[in-house]
């Protein structure tokens, strides 16, 4: 099987002032990876002439294919083009075709054509043009000593337009690729060492072109394999039957057999059973209902919610005691339970879930230490109540208090689907 | 004034395969640049011994300081640590103290200790532990020949603490750095191009040793004066004396005159004010009292809302009238209008906010598409709506909708509170 490798060269000091935060990378990587082209690396310089060369330099010495972002638009600071001339030892001509894209964009934009807007259209001479239907700047092919060198804009959409309509076109009609096949699965309420331990076996007996990889995130874990191989065929068969062995040693923590997020998985079980859910969120705040509701169609499985944070809200829209309150504070098992009765009760849903708790930095005490967390699930019939701690600061309690009520809820409904039938 | 350089060394084939998009360089870069270090490169590299070794080698020739994240995780895959012995010729040993922190995670959060853990109290000998008070991986500082290496762990909470309670204020202390001073102000409702107009003189006329920069984000747009020099008292007043000069240019899209969130400018107004405020969200689905409950001490302005995702709950919590809605529709003025109001009567806040409108990819029609929003604020007696439109995806579509949101909610909070002086 002969390897691809690449290496991503994005170029701009707002990379390294840690302005921008590079998601074109992530993006590139991808779509090689799905090809079968390997990225090796991944090096950021600023917008100077002599890092640049250097980073080409060193990068050709290993990689295949080099992809460039970024230094392509009409200001001083972009010297990706002039760079490129003097790597490839090429004169700048003006290129017809980029230069009636650049027109026809400020036509349609009805804006003035100035002679520094001219200049997108301007090329090194010996490279093939790869037209970009998003933007003024042309992406550029060239080739020299086997390494392939694409200079793309770094504005992301037309990067992505380049990357899919031209670039990962243009590399499979190029190169003899190998097949790489992924499977991957989602698992919450385990960390990574235990993990590890329990799936240590099918991890050492995993054939050399299928590797496993932990991807941890927040309290979940996902798994994934990845398959490499000349024949596809074959080689998904293989990940298949790895994947189906994998399944049964971690069935007790997965969440998703599919590479999905968790709020993912809920929405989808609760639209599997046609069911609708509610939330009374105290300490998190509306973070859980903002994590269901970004996801497209939500509507069809999320009803709405109330943010009870102040205990006059608990009181006045869920119908929580003044008592309970009075004698069991806010952050209490009472209080919680009122909490996802009145919410399931005010907003008529199948399924509810409630938090209330302390995430800091201030309002902790001896007996209720900040990080101390109350969940509840409930259906029209019944409530689960359970007490958490979690010991981070204020914005990853948050997260993570909304993650154990996400995984709580879809236990709940598991359990009481699967009585109902 | 000497120059400090420093680069990044991100390692982790997540990173290679885009699985994971890399925050971390980018907040790393910002704390070094805030302490005078210039980051010239960053190198991210996989889980591979020669390539992490190729990395150290390369950046160490023109770099002072190198961090390295990632690859310290308890699994196979994370070899950080031994490559690090390697490099540095060195032995790896136990260490008490990072032992401890170990046992004592697992203590308090009930798991059972399993070896594979305490390998994460194992470092190479020759270096000095940088507490990790968030995780069980200990941050490490090495010396070698004039460059400051210093690996830390890839968990962004994880790492973000270490940075900010160990790694800078020891650089700090070793480093002979030049004075960095920032000023930046906030600014809301203009574009980077027609703010780079309004102050163009200004920008031209600042002396070679103060920056601007731009740092947008989302519809807000961050001005930055960086001015660096040996002399920091001079420095100082110098860069004080330009933002005195740059703010009335700006006055009537400025938001802070401080490096604050939207959040945190509008928590800080009611909070000087001793008001509350409410929220009604269909379309934000929660986020905009995320947002807000995000900041440490939000009970005191912030009493609670209601995610009125279904219109039966729009009815039932908030009352708006089933006329209203079958007549102009959810995403309407009169339905925004009726929630604000109904959320301000219930939750009984001296302010509130409400949003309505479609998000997408679904939901469109040709008289309401995709992107449509209304938004209301109101106080007790007046409420004042207004019609937007976003062309994004889902997500942008609703961060876009929260922060116009807050934008609105603070003019409105200003205005009020301007008229009852």
């Amino acid at each position: 099987m002969k390897e691809v490798n690449a290496s991503i060269i994005t170029i701009g000091d707002e990379l390294l002032i840690g302005q921008t935060i590079d998601t074109n990378s992530a993006f590139i990587a991808q779509e090689l990876n799905k090809i079968g082209i390997w990225v090796k690396r991944r090096v950021a310089v600023g917008d100077v002439k002599d890092e640049i060369l250097t980073a080409l330099k060193e990068q050709s010495k290993d990689c295949q294919v080099i992809i460039i972002t970024g230094g392509l638009g009409p200001t001083a600071d972009d010297i990706t083009k002039p760079v490129l001339c003097e790597y490839f030892n090429s004169g700048m001509i003006i290129n017809e075709e980029a230069l009636q894209n650049v027109k026809a964009i400020f036509t349609k934009l009805n804006r003035p054509l100035i002679q520094r807007n001219l200049k997108q259209a301007e090329v090194p001479d010996n490279c093939f043009i790869l037209p970009n239907l998003r933007g003024t700047a042309p992406g550029m092919w060239f080739e020299k000593e086997e390494v392939i060198y694409i200079s793309l804009p770094g504005v992301p959409h037309e990067m992505k337009g380049l990357m899919q309509h031209s670039v990962i076109p243009k590399l499979k009609e190029k190169l003899i690729l190998p097949a790489v096949v992924h499977r991957t699965l989602l698992t919450g309420g385990i960390g990574e060492s235990m993990l590890a331990d329990a799936i240590q076996d099918f991890e050492n007996n995993l054939p050399p072109h299928i590797k496993l990889a932990y991807l941890p995130s927040y309290g979940l874990v996902r798994l994934r394999l990845t398959g490499r191989s000349d024949n596809t065929e074959l080689v998904e068969k293989e990940v298949e039957g790895q994947f189906k062995k994998l399944k049964p040693l971690v069935i007790e923590w997965m969440i998703a057999d599919a590479d999905v997020s968790l709020e993912e998985a809920v929405s989808e079980l609760l639209k599997a059973k046609k069911k609708t859910v509610a939330t009374a969120e105290s300490c998190t705040g509306g973070y859980i209902a903002h994590l269901i509701t970004s996801r497209r169609g939500s509507s069809a499985i999320y009803k709405g919610g109330v943010v009870s944070y102040a205990n006059e809200v608990k009181e006045n829209m869920l119908g929580v005691r003044a008592e309970t309150l009075q004698q069991f504070g806010a952050v209490s098992e009472q209080t919680v339970t009122e909490m996802v009765q009145g919410v399931i009760r005010e907003i008529d849903a199948d399924y509810a879930v409630a938090t209330s708790g302390i995430m800091g930095p201030d309002g902790g005490s001896t007996e209720k230490p900040v990080g101390t967390v109350w969940i509840a699930v409930a259906n029209k019939e019944k409530v689960k109540a359970g007490k958490y701690f979690f010991r981070f600061d204020r914005r990853r309690n948050i997260e993570m208090t909304a993650q154990t009520a996400l995984i709580l809820l879809r236990r709940w409904v598991l359990e009481q689907e699967a009585g109902n039938h």
